[in-house]
């Protein structure tokens, strides 16, 4: 076993979010001709990326992606990581580049030269804050185990892989490839479900998963249900405690808990005054737990620092920190 | 004298903003180097912008320009009107014309073929929420007497121009064809100061300017004293009301008036829970002053819609509405 040097290394897609106020109607007209599912993501080609972002009102562009938005939050917490993600050599690719690396993460991933562009996310936000996400992956989805730097791995306490990324067949190889050598090296593998539907499409390789190499779990109310198609939350609580070492589990206002052999540790919510957009919320709780967890604090304060992060975020716009997270250690010791 | 379709048609710079938190000791490292005025608009060579960028923390990319602004902020109080400002054919290109295009507004100029890339500000949030910009013209300075529709100028009651403009040449020429254009329809030509230095570089022709062509003013208190070399706002005001028929003059915190005819009007500031970004404020003054005018609405109305519009923007990162404007409507009767 090496003495790791980073805190965490995550793999995931490599997005440009484009932000946008929306209306119920605009959804529910939408909704009658595309397959869009509000709350949750859906996988759309660049045809149907460019028509909808026609009809959408002004953007904002900000760098995304799920298990980027973590290293993003990992790293206002003063943590150190780095990022595996496909980007293309274009202005996006640019941005999302510049983004990451300018928060201090390593980010080395060769960036596609021939083929689709950078991936983007088209995000609808409705005036109850929730957020619907249209994706085009776009050279996200050319993420192969070529591009999984064992090293790096290697040097990292846990592996943090994004759900999403089983999308393509591709890159979920990627996401085994970097499993195991973070298992060789004798550290953690963590995952995050990412959303139901996400479950919904890979139920069988999730479980498998679950069962056999993951370490660390994140998921939330909805997603942990599906993933073992339980109608109650305790029931899949219960099921999830005996497949690994520990389970993040969030449940949007009435708070989170980590379940570790055969212990339940709850954390209440932190109160939001406003509720602006709830992109982010899941990625930013993971950024807390995370940081606390490879900085050797207990599940407790670990969660405690997630929720703190996940408040900040959904109070506004973007799924990035805009405060500073270090400020938050303070307030949770 | 034709009867007027349009409430405004704007003539300004294309950019696409890139906003960045920092900090007073990053402000004043740059300082050491390089040509930057905190609160104010420097212009940078397409080196220095990527130099300054890589230097800078993550950013979020939005539409923004001057008088693009305004047109943002007309649109959501519900008015008609149009733009006229030079992107090029690339990806930010797309951005900036999607963003306008998509608030009801038309903007047909034609983009640059072949040329520098779409202009860009950067940027620099500092914690007290002021912004200092770095702008790249790009595309933007490449606007020309060519790209002036004179039907599209004639349909509009009131032709608005942005100061800004003047730091290029054919920019410059492309703004007097505008008021020329304005003026011989029978309608208004507005003008905005932009900044202190932009006062500076080009006073001599902005006081014949306000002398001879422009019908409505925007400036804020630093500019008009530096128009007109004065110490005291009040010598300031006495020198513009004899100058030009209508003078819109903001104070910040100290509120704003409307000097026309020998009689002033004033408005109190808003309250502002939070000041995020400072950003556009004066653009969306001026959205709300002229929303109001082209309705008929008396002085002191408009000016208040202003004043609300200007103290939404300042609460939220970025320079347009977050909010619809058409709420104002009804507080303001």
């Amino acid at each position: 076993m090496s003495e790791p040097t980073l805190g965490v290394v995550a793999v995931g897609n490599a997005l440009v979010d484009v932000i946008s106020h929306t209306t119920e109607e605009f959804l529910a007209e939408q909704k009658k001709d595309f397959d869009m599912e509000k709350g949750a993501m859906t996988l759309i080609d660049e045809y149907r990326a460019t028509e909808l972002y026609s009809f959408m009102g002004p953007g904002i562009e900000t760098s995304g992606g799920s298990a980027a938005n973590t290293m993003a939050g990992l790293a206002s917490f003063g943590g150190k990581g780095a990022l595996i993600a496909k980007v293309a050599e274009d202005k996006l690719g640019e941005v999302f580049q510049h983004d990451i690396r300018s928060l201090g993460l390593q980010f080395d991933t060769q960036p596609l030269a021939v083929g689709p562009a950078t991936g983007s996310c088209l995000i609808l936000v409705t005036p109850d804050a929730e957020r619907t996400m249209n994706t085009y992956l776009g050279a996200s989805s050319e993420l192969s185990p070529n591009d999984i730097d064992k090293e790096l791995i290697a040097s990292a306490q846990v592996t943090y892989l994004e759900g999403y990324l089983f999308d393509r067949e591709q890159a979920k190889q990627a996401f085994s490839v970097a499993a195991e050598a973070a298992h060789n090296a004798g550290h953690r593998v963590a995952l995050t479900l990412s959303d139901p539907f996400c479950v919904d499409r890979h139920r069988h390789d999730f479980l498998g998963l679950v069962e056999n190499h993951v370490d660390i779990l994140f998921a939330n109310e909805d997603e942990i249900k599906s993933l073992y198609m339980q109608e109650s939350f305790d029931d899949a609580k219960s099921a999830v405690s005996d497949n690994c070492e520990i389970a993040v589990l969030t449940r949007g206002e009435k708070g989170a808990l980590v379940v570790s052999k055969g212990k339940e540790t709850f954390v209440e919510s932190e109160k939001v005054e406003k509720v602006v957009d709830t992109t982010g919320a899941g990625d930013q709780l993971a950024a807390g737990f995370l940081y606390g967890f490879t900085e050797g604090m207990d599940l407790e304060k670990s969660l405690r620092l997630g929720v703190m992060a996940a408040a900040e975020v959904i109070s506004h716009m973007g799924p990035r920190p805009e405060a500073s997270y270090a400020d938050f250690l303070k307030k949770a010791a």
